[in-house]
This record gives structure tokens, sequence and C-alpha cells, in this order.
């Protein structure tokens, strides 16, 4: 029996495992295999490996991954825009599939709280059939409806890697905001979802994007990719003078639009006084539970502001996110974000790395 | 010198006082001095007296008040409608101004932060000329440019009176929140701004309205304003058992709209839980500080939230009051939350009644 | 073998003639079969006979249909809201079904326009199995993935019929345009669009509908539901005048929305002058082609507009016009518009009626 | 008694005239009197000077106008986003004035539409006092409330007069319609606005945008602005065929946001075809009345449109302009715009060179 090799999530905090999973015998109709080219390491998967999201192990983690296909299922013959499908195109994929039809997919049109909705590399064992449902592998098996996009020649694998889930996330996110032309605009965090909020916000003519946040070689990666202003926390160490630095440059009055991107519950605090009065806030970062924090409502009624809240993202965010890349690789270098290759058997070196921040973004590249 | 009696606010937590305050020689061009008719006493005016919020006493309060014009100053003509204005005229005019020039008004047009803004009964002293700019006596100088309103024969002064200025705090609040036609609500709350929302909503074409609130004597003025449902908070005491009684009611998921008309920390918390996921959240009743709570902001993430927050409201919204209140008198009863009448040398009993909830409304009549 | 009886338009402007079609031998899993307890005849069903849209003959026309299931195909358990089914049940259906997985359906979220769109009544030849897909008939086929409810008891067939596809059309298209709470509402049509455009538009707490129109026995449906105002076609015949009185009664401004339900292309030539500067305005009544109109389009510009359309309607605004429905029997008395009742050997007769507008609604009743 | 040199329209499609207009003996309060440094002709001036829109003469023409400060008026001390004003200071301002307090400025946020508002160089009468309120002019009166914006260093005049009120104009509108990030973008037109509203569409991160016009110069200065794709209405002479050409561009479907900036009424019905289904349609290039067109409103149903007009502009999109200009003018070299300098007595060389569309932009340097 042929199978693939994997690195799973066995144990929370423990190392990841080394396995030998079976390659499935023979496709579900419009379902497909493909040979993983890339696979991410999201800070998220942190967050799983530390057992801070409620899932079902053993697990494949990755769902930030390229492959080209291997083997197509009866009836799968385009990707999600049209294209046609075949052996050996470069591909990636939405890591969760909504249903379609349910109250939140058809009725309210929020397909991202779909209740049937499982993420790639998050809510699948491993130990069932068909097994490969995660990046970190040399095989990744794509289910039927799974939203496919074929990646054209001059869209470097390492674009749509190092961009990653993040730049989704972030576009579904200011999507559901609405940045205005000419808004100025905060963001708090210098990660990858900070830095892809950076470049979506530049890229649609704000005024000015102020990023705050650290280590500094972040802040400089944030310049790279055009922040007006960076404060970094390290230097500006209290709420207090970040506030009264951004009001310096917003004419005394605050941010148009702040975009939350630490996932930090304190930064949501301070983030809603960096707006202005009747200006519009969002929460980003806080894709995982990081708990309570003191927090006065009164915030919400006295600056008259607009909060927003936004989970995972939608197909078509990855269509616009892989146009996005391949449109402006000068001005925001994604490419350059992958720092780190590993093969599967450094797993958990690779996991370390991410964990401590050290790296931009690591990856996996199983051959 | 002519002078007019007035119940004033003189420290924090002490009995008003009775004076006398002269009325002015002489009015301003486009200003206008009014004879009270009825003075609202707004639960505001308690955290007013309380402290609670941060003004420079002596202080003649009241915010919601109808009067007769006594004397129209040059060039003031007609109302804020193009109604003509004449002495005699019984009308009503919003509470606070704002200046139509700056950052606020002009460039962002959220006017009701307008940092110019002053609020009769709330931000003036009275021992300046003109002295009387607080509803709390015998008569009422009104600024130029106040935005007056002409009362029309078919609608009491109670209506207007009765309604207050949470109708239009409620008016304000729904429009910027928009609630679509056919969305379940909730109103949480069932005092002065919980009842207006719950006639806002009811009237806007909703699937249902459940007001969550108490005592028993306001859910069954809830219920005569036509609230679905009402929950009482003394009856289901726990947030866990609401939920689900909220759950019950819209088919599992929580309400499309959840507006909060309560001022209570906790609420906020509560709320935003009885919300759908890509549910909407109105901070309404936090006019007043009340201070922080434990709030965990993954919330707004994981239910892809919308949450807003409205501050006071602007003159077309007390045009809309009016026309509502003259349209709906059968429906929306407003008339018949004016419960007790008192004269202003009875200053401090009404502050008690209002403070200590017993009155639906209680009101001044100054003659 | 079994058959349904069914009357059948052969050739355009021909009597429809009446056919025995076979009932299928087995359902496809998902697909129903429904006994037709009532069939409304549509205007646009006029349209259709008169050959004025693009669609390939033999059909069955039909598209507002109730009936009671005979025969439930595999995996066909629950109705769109998860209500469950059983052989029996009253149920209506949405005439269409978008694909739910193309540009418009999953990319733009503009369902209505889904080129694999098809609608019962409409799109289907009758001469090719399962054949049954109109509701001219004893029977109708509904194919898997079509959208049933199952309707309440407390709900009349009659109400259901009575509203039609009027009722869903009106809801989506005011639905985009977004009124706003204390509008002025002009609706340009007496006709069962103008009439549920009406009932929408009151339900959504306007301040006033001013309905234009004829003739008399339409107009005085539109006072039933609770038109303020009615302007008869043939009492004030200029466009100028019929301005004029719009003028006088929204303080000379003009309405914040028109409602164009007339399908005559010179009535959107018009309707555009009634909106107020800023104002909204609606193209609703044009499903069919009426051609074009000489139109100058400089008042888009001069008045600043904002104009939209809206094709047929989704599934939610089925559900939401059954809960209206049941909701609003006494203020909007949809039954009371069904007028005619026919049986299947009558169609040409109820064809008629509904051509010569003498019948506010004239219905199937096959048994 | 001072005089300021002026060119004046005394007549339609007469020779502007020569005359000598007094100076104000003394400004009003607010007001400020300005020497012209560079006025701009605009095509609306040839349409004022063929008489195609309303307006009373004599008139001074002009109103894209920078210049010194050379007196202020009592009280005039800020400009309109607070920077400080002092004799010599170089500015611009609005056109236009509202008065902030009516129906449309007050209520219905639509200040465009002030009935009060009239512009300078097109609705004032230079027979009377204060005679100097259009561009084509030595001196310029700026009457009290005139929204006044001092001029950054680095901004040189020629951005500003090179954008003129074109770039207002597509700002506004373009902020009225609403594109989305990575919309697919038609600018039909390439003369001012058209190049304006092509700059402002790619500046907010738009997939591509296509710019349908000529002639060929015009084209080139879109490519220069960084038109994705142009199409030559002198090669593509049929409608049919550049339909066909933005379809094959689109993918089939067509452009989410067609901008109309012809001021042709043809150019509007074709534009509604170039749209996608439920896309958007923007009419901005209707300032004048250019007359009827046979048109098809069933299009507007058909294709589930949104179509928008959009009036002058308002003093935050002077604001936005300026800032966008300061910031790009290596992308969108709008001073590369001004290609023919004419001193005042050569007026009506410098219109006839405007209304033969052989200049890019031609100005006015009294001086």
């Amino acid at each position: 029996m042929a199978t693939s090799k994997a690195a799973v999530l066995t144990a929370f905090n423990a190392p990841l495992e080394s396995r030998d999973l079976p390659l499935p015998d023979k496709l579900e109709p419009g379902a497909a295999l493909v040979r993983t080219e890339m696979a991410g390491i999201c800070g998220t998967d942190v967050h799983l490996w530390k057992g801070q999201l409620p899932i079902t192990l053993p697990v494949i983690m990755g769902h930030e991954t390229v492959g080209r296909i291997a083997q197509l299922g009866d009836g799968l013959e385009r990707d999600w825009t049209g294209q046609p499908l075949k052996l050996g195109d470069r591909v990636t994929w939405n890591s969760a599939i909504s249903c379609g039809q349910c109250f939140y997919c058809a009725e309210k049109k929020q397909p991202t709280r779909c209740p049937q909705r499982r993420a790639y590399g998050i809510g699948y064992r491993c130990d069932q059939p068909p097994h490969l449902l995660g990046g970190y592998a040399e095989f990744h098996y794509l289910r039927p409806r799974t939203t496919i996009f074929k990646l054209p020649d001059d869209l470097p694998t390492e674009s749509v890697i190092g961009a990653g889930c993040g730049l989704l996330t972030a576009i579904h996110g200011i999507e559901r905001t609405g940045i205005a032309w000419h808004d100025n605009v905060v963001v708090q965090g210098a990660g990858p979802v900070g830095i892809a909020a950076l470049a979506c916000a530049k890229s649609a003519g704000v005024a000015q994007v102020i990023v705050i946040g650290g280590p500094k070689h972040r802040l400089e990666m944030a310049k790279r990719f055009g922040a007006d202003h960076v404060i970094n926390i390290d230097d500006v160490r209290e709420p207090k003078a970040r506030l009264e630095a951004v009001r310096q440059l917003t004419g005394g009055y605050g941010a148009d639009v702040v975009l939350e991107c630490v996932g930090i519950p304190n930064a949501v605090v301070e983030g809603m006084e960096l707006c202005r009065d009747g200006g519009k806030y969002l929460v980003l970062g806080h894709y995982c539970d990081a708990g309570p924090v003191m927090w006065n409502p009164h915030v919400i009624t006295r600056k008259q502001l607009q909060v927003f809240g936004s989970w995972s993202s939608e197909p078509r965010h990855l269509k616009q996110a892989l146009e996005f890349l391949r449109a402006n690789r000068q001005a925001f270098p994604f490419h350059e974000m992958v720092s780190h290759r590993f093969t599967l058997d450094r797993a958990n070196e690779a996991l370390a790395m991410t964990a401590n921040w050290q790296a931009a973004k690591s990856v996996f590249v199983p051959a």
C-alpha cells in the first residue's frame, strides 16, 4: 500500500510524531490528491500545539499549502474560477468548506460561520480515512467541493505561502470594516496578519498607515511594506504615550480605522481609544480565545464607534489574494517573508522557531 | 428686574435649591425665551445629581422640555422645518447645538461629537447670563441656532415629554445599527430608552422583539408597546438561562440585532452572546461611564459581530420623533408614560422618585 | 400510466391546450411530487402568453403555487427552514433554483443572476420528463434542491397565492434599495407588485406612502393596505401635475424613495423626477422588456440619485414573506386579493381576465 | 479707485471682454481678497460660454483657482483644516458654499444640493459688488464662509490646477459609488474627469482599470496614469465590439463598476451594458444637460444594477484631493496636465483651445 509521510500532532505540547499514512485507493468523485510543494507554519499552529483550541487529536496540522495535482477524482475538471485542471498543475485552496445550504450560508450569507465547516490542518483527525487532510505531509487529500485555485506561472509558491492565511484573514476583515479612501489607519501588530493588513490598507488608497508593534525586525518589514510610521512598543511602552503619538499623526483626532492584529486582549482596550470619534475598529487577531480583560463599554458610546469582527475567509478572498499577490510583488514582497525552510523530519524545530517569533515565516518543503 | 424661578443643582448628592434667576433684558438675535410648559426628568439627571458626569455647577437640569414662546430675538422667524414661529407657539428643541463647521460636523459628519457642543440642562452654568439654560425652571432661554420645532396641535405635550430624550437616542442608535426588515430583535432594558427602542423596532417591520428587563410594571408597559416576548430578569436570573430563552425564540441562533438600553457593563457582556453569529449589537445605554467589566474580545471575532455606539442625537432625529409620536399614539402610547407631575418646589421629591425607579416618568409642570 | 391534467401553452397568443401528462415513475433523490392546491396567475404569465419573453414551448405556466406533498424522494426530509416534511404537508417553494457554486452565486452573491437558474412555469418545456414543472396542473414536480417551505396551519393558502411572486419581488427590491425609517415613499403602480411594495413600506415605519396608479378599484385596495394618499392617473393625467401633487405632500422636495411597480418605460422617466435630490429610485416593474423610451440621463447627476434594479428573489425572501403574511393578516389582507377561482379547463378564461385587469387576482383550483 | 483686470463673459458665444473691475474698499468679516496665481479653464466653461447652462450674465468664469492672500477680513484666521492664514499664503478653495442649515445640508446631508449654493465663476454676476467672483481675473474675492485651503510648499500650483475640479468630482462620485477592493473598473472617457477617476480607482486597489475613450494622446495620458487597458473609440467604433472587448478582459462578465466621464447621453446607454450583472454604474459626466436619448430601463432590472449620480463636491473632497496630489506626484502626474498658459488678454484663444480639445489643460496666469 502506498503511503505518505506526515508530521502528526498526537498530544498537546508534545513533539510532533512522524507517521506513514495510507494514500487513498480511489478518490471520491470531485476529490483530488495533491503532492505538497510547500506548507506554511501559521501562528495558529502554535496555539493548536499548545492545546488552546478545542480540537480532537491526532491531527496533521498545516492549513496554508501549495501542491501539485497527483490525481483527480471523477468530475473535477475546473478550478473555482473556471480554469481547467490537469495532473501536475500547481494549486492552492481554501482551508475550509462551507455547506452552502444552511442558515448561515444561504439565509444570512455568513458562510464562514457555517456549522458544518471544518478546516484542513485543524478540524480533521488523521487516524481515519482519508487521513491526509493537513499540510504537514507529503500528500494532501482535497475533499469534494474544496475550492481549488490553479496558480499562474508568474506567481511564485513563496508569495502564496509567505502571505498565508494572514492575507485572507486581512482581506475579509477589511472588507467587513470598509476602509474609506484617504482614511488614516492604525495597524496594531506587525506579525503576518498585521503585515497583510498593512499591505491591503496601503493598496486601498488610505492617507497613511501607522503600525504599532515589534520587535524591530518586524517593524522593518512593515516599513518595507509601506508603513508610513511605525511605533515600537519596546520604545514607546505606555499605551498613553502611544495614544499621544497616534493623535499627533492624525491632527489630534485619532485614526479613522484601527485594525487589531495582535491577539492580546489588552490590545483591544488600547485600540478602541486610538480611534477618532465615530471611527471604526476591527478585532481581527482574536481567532484564538486569549481570555478576558478589564474593559469599559462606555468607550463604544462615548466615541460613537463601530466595531467589527471577522472569522476566517471565503473563497473569493483567496481569489482576490492571488490576484493581489501577482500584481504587487514589487510593492508588497510577501515572498520575502519565507525565511526558513524545513523538511518534515525537522517539524519540531520548525514549530519552535515560529513559537519563539524567531522567523518571519517558516515553511515545510517535504520533498 | 423680572426673574424666573428655577430648581438648581448646586452640589452633588445634595438637595436642589430654589432660586430666582434674572430674565434677560434683551434677546440676542436668533434667540428666544420660552415659558416652560413641561420638563421631563431623565435618568441622566439622576446621574448628574450623583456627580457621575463631569459637569460644572451650579446647573439648572432638564434637557427634555416643551414650552411656549414668550419672546423672539431678531431674525428668528421659522422653526427647523420651515414653519413660521410666533409668540405663544408651543415648541420643543434639541438639547444641544453642534457648530456645523468643525472636523466632526463638516468633514466626518458626526455632529453629535462636535467639541463645541453643550447640552441644555447639563453643560451650562446658571450663575452666568443668560442663566436659564435648563428645563427645571419657569422660563428657558434658547440660544441662537437652537433647533426649534413647533408642535402640531394634535400632538400632546405629554407625548413629547413621555418619549423624552430616550426616543431620540433610540432613533439615532437604531439608524446607526441598521435593523433590517424581519430581523429578530432583542432589547435589553425596559426603561425609557428600552421602551423607545422597542417602539422603533416594532414600527420598522421586524419579525419580533424580545424585551429583557424588569421590574414587572415596566415589562407590562413593554407588552403594551408591542413586545412579542418579555423575559423578567427577576424570574430568569441567570444570563445562561436568558441566552437559552432567546435562542429558543430565534430558531436556536440568537438575535439578528440586540439593543443594549441598560447602562450596566455586565449587560454588554451578556448581550453580545445573545446575538446570532454575524449579528449586530448596539451599545446605547452607556451615556454615563459605569465603569469597567471583565469581557472577552474573542466574542467579536468568533461570532463575527458588528458593534455600534451612538451618542445623543441630531435635529433630524427630533423631527422624526415628533412625526412618529403624532402618527402612532394608538400603537405606542408614550403620553401614558407621564405618570407623576410636580411643581418646581417639589423638585427633590421628583428626582428621588426617578432615582428609585418608582415612576414611569416624572415631570415638572412649573405653573 | 398515471397522468396529471395540465393547461399547456403550446403557441403564443393561442388558447392554452388541455393535456394529460405522465406522472413520474420514480422520483430523483431529493425531489418531491406535489398535488396542486392553488396556482396563481401572474401578470408575467400574460406576457409569456403574448410571447414577450424568450421562452421555449410547450410550457406549463404557473410560478406561484401551493400544494400538498404526494411523494417524497430519497433524502428529502426537511424544508428550507429545517421543519420536517411528510406526505400531506401543505407547502410552497421558490420558483427558481440557483446553483450555489458559480461566479454570481458564490463570488458576487447575486444568486438571482445565476446563469443556471430556470423558473418553474417559465423556463422548462413540458414535453420532456419530468414534464410537470409549472403550476397550471394537477400535480407539480419539485426538482432536487428546490427550496420548499412548509406552511403553518394558521396561514391560509389564499394569503400565499394572493401575495404571489409580487410580494417576493417587492421584498427583494426594497431590501436592495434600503428604505429608511420615516422616509417619504411613492409607489408607482397599484397592481400586485405595487400593493406588495406598499405593504412592505408601510410595515417598515415610513412616514407616508403615496400610491400613484389606477383604476379606482385598485386604489381602493391600496387604501385598504394603508396608502396614506392615492393619486389616480385617470384623474391627474399629466406627469407634471402628479409631480406637483407629490411635492405638495413632501414639503416641496419630492420623495425620499420612489418604487416603480408599473412596467411601462415612461413611468421610469416620470418616477425619477418624483424623487427628492439625493433620493432613491427602484426599477422593480421591468421584469419584461417593454422597449425603450426617451430619457435624459442628466437627471441622475443633477438630482444626485441612486437607482436600483432587482431581479426575482431568493429563498430567504420567501421565508420573510411567509412570516410577514402570517403576522399581518389584519393590516395587509393579501388573502382578499384572490378574487376569482377557476378550474383548469377554464384556463383561457382565467388568463383573459388577468390580461384585462378585471381581477385583483385569478387563481386555479385544479381539483 | 483700485481695479482688477478681468476677462468677462458678457454674451453667449461671443468673445470674452476685458474689463477693469473695482477692488473692494473693505472686506466683509470673514472674507478675503486673493491675487490670482493660476486659473484653470474647465470644459464646463466652454458649456457656459455656449449658453448651455442657465446662468445670468455678465460673469467672470473660472472655478479652479489658486491665489495668494492679499487681504484678510476680520475674523478669518484659519483655513478649513485649522492651519493659520496670513498675507501671502498660497491657497485654493471650493468653488461653492453650502448654507449648512437647510433641508439638504442639515437633514439629508446632501450639501451639494443646497438651494443657496452658487459657484464662483458660474453663479455670480460681476456687475454687482464684490464683482470679482471668478478665476479669470487678477484678483478674486472670497466671500465669508468660503472653505479655503492653504497649500503646502511641496504641492505645486500646477498639480492643483492640472487636477482641477475634475478630481474633486471624481472623488465625490467614487465615494458615492463605493468601489470595492479588487473590483474590475471601466472608465468611459479620457478627459480631465476620466483621468481623475482612473487615478482614484487605481489608487484604491482595484484589479484593473480599462479606459474607453480618445483621441490617442489622451489615451496615452491614461496609460501614464496607470490604465491597465485602453480602448480607442476611433479604432473600436461599435459599442458591441467595445462590450466584447470589456467582457474578454473581465472573465466574460463585464465590469464590477463603470464610471461614465463623457457627458454624452449615448455613453450611458452603452455603459450600463458594460457592467456585470449586479454591478454599479456612475453617471458622473452629465453636469450639463446634453439632452435625451433612447434608453431601455429593462436593463436596470435585468442586470440588477445600482446606478449613482453625483453633483459637484464638498469641502472634504478638496482636502482629500490635496493630500492625494501631494502624496502621489510620481504615480499620478497631474501637474503635467497643464499644457498651455495664457495671459488674460488672450482669453478667447485659451477658451477656443479647450473647446477644440487641443489642450490637455489650458490655464490663465494673469500676472
